[in-house]
């Protein structure tokens, strides 16, 4: 019996880590697709989220059934509650990746980005995808320190964001509102699902120690 | 026992409407701020913060303690995880009326928006305030057929975004690139806070009927 109902937490971790990599391969993807203005990758990304969606309401049923099934307590109750608020934290990541492949198919043929730009977005692509394998691989592992790892790492894409913002407020930004919209709505996206990873790193250090990282004296 | 239970499942759903409240209020004032650049009343929706964080950790403590005390199954177990779920949106409306409050500080004693827009920005502050109280109130009445009818309601928030873009991508916009940033995110923070609020009247829905809304044959 408890031998079963920890195999039954493992899997939804494992379903959870799953979710976690179809949202970093999406904001892969969607990246190369934005900085090549490639539009059948584009197309896979948007073709693609059903199936993360899927795999949404089976890891809501999962943690649902976990607790009707058996009242579990304190770690395992909190891994089953850090997983039913992971869920959305991995739904998020998966819709801006969408939200980036569709940016580009609005725009295609022509670019979404301006050269000026393109940079920036490689790399904030590059810490995004950085991250979300971590998370991916914190969900996994449960390994606290990797997860407080993660924490610092997000500094990486605030700054990005930052340099980013004073690019498109500087006079001399010569491409039109169109472009500054989109580069802004963008670089949200890159900056939001940074923070999602983020939070899943999070959940898992309060999943493992009962308390979020900021309850912690450094 | 089981009464004692239920009241304090009660008390949880009066203290997610009353996170509810704080974070239509908190829009409702950060759109006061935003529209009359109004420093002081921007000022107060940011110390006001903390606030909402406090109630946050409290929502998630009680939602925890209700799972763990006792095994609650059926309707009782949906209304502990959509209370998790929907503390989460709530913890975001919160975020993102600060997020305006920061932006008018930021720009003060100028202000973020153009008057051009200024109408836009109040009929958005006004459909996000009715859905917050709608949401509030149905978090405590756990009223599903109102629940329905701000899902509804939020179509009026994505035409207000849209005629917003349009007017934005407009080759006549002629108050720069920054501050076609500045609404660009504006714009999103509103629509976001209504996707939020709309969330939660689904969850609301789901602890009701057992369902979610799209699996309702309309």
């Amino acid at each position: 019996m408890r031998a079963a109902y920890t195999e039954k937490i493992a899997d939804l971790a494992t379903s959870l880590a799953t979710m976690c990599r179809m949202a970093e391969e999406a904001m892969g993807q969607a990246t190369q697709a934005l900085l090549q203005a490639d539009l059948p990758i584009a197309e896979k990304v948007i073709s693609d989220h059903d199936e993360l969606d899927t795999l949404r309401a089976s890891c809501e049923e999962k943690a649902f059934a976990l607790l009707a099934l058996q009242a579990p307590v304190a770690g395992d109750l909190r891994s089953v509650v850090a997983g039913i608020q992971a869920v959305n934290d991995l739904d998020r990541m998966g819709r801006l990746a969408l939200h980036v492949a569709k940016i580009t198919r609005r725009r295609h043929p022509k670019q979404a980005l301006p050269e000026e730009v393109k940079a920036y977005f490689a790399e904030m692509g590059r810490v995004a995808v950085h991250l979300g394998k971590g998370a991916a691989e914190v969900l996994e592992t449960h390994d606290a320190a990797m997860a407080q790892d993660l924490l610092d790492e997000d500094d990486a894409m605030d700054d990005l964001h930052k340099h980013l913002f004073n690019v498109l407020m500087d006079r001399e930004w010569k491409h039109g509102v169109a472009a500054a919209v989109d580069v802004t709505l963008l670089g949200r996206y890159y900056e939001r699902f940074a923070d999602h990873a983020v939070e899943v790193a999070r959940k898992v250090i309060y999943l493992v120690t009962g308390r979020f990282p900021e309850d912690v004296v450094a």
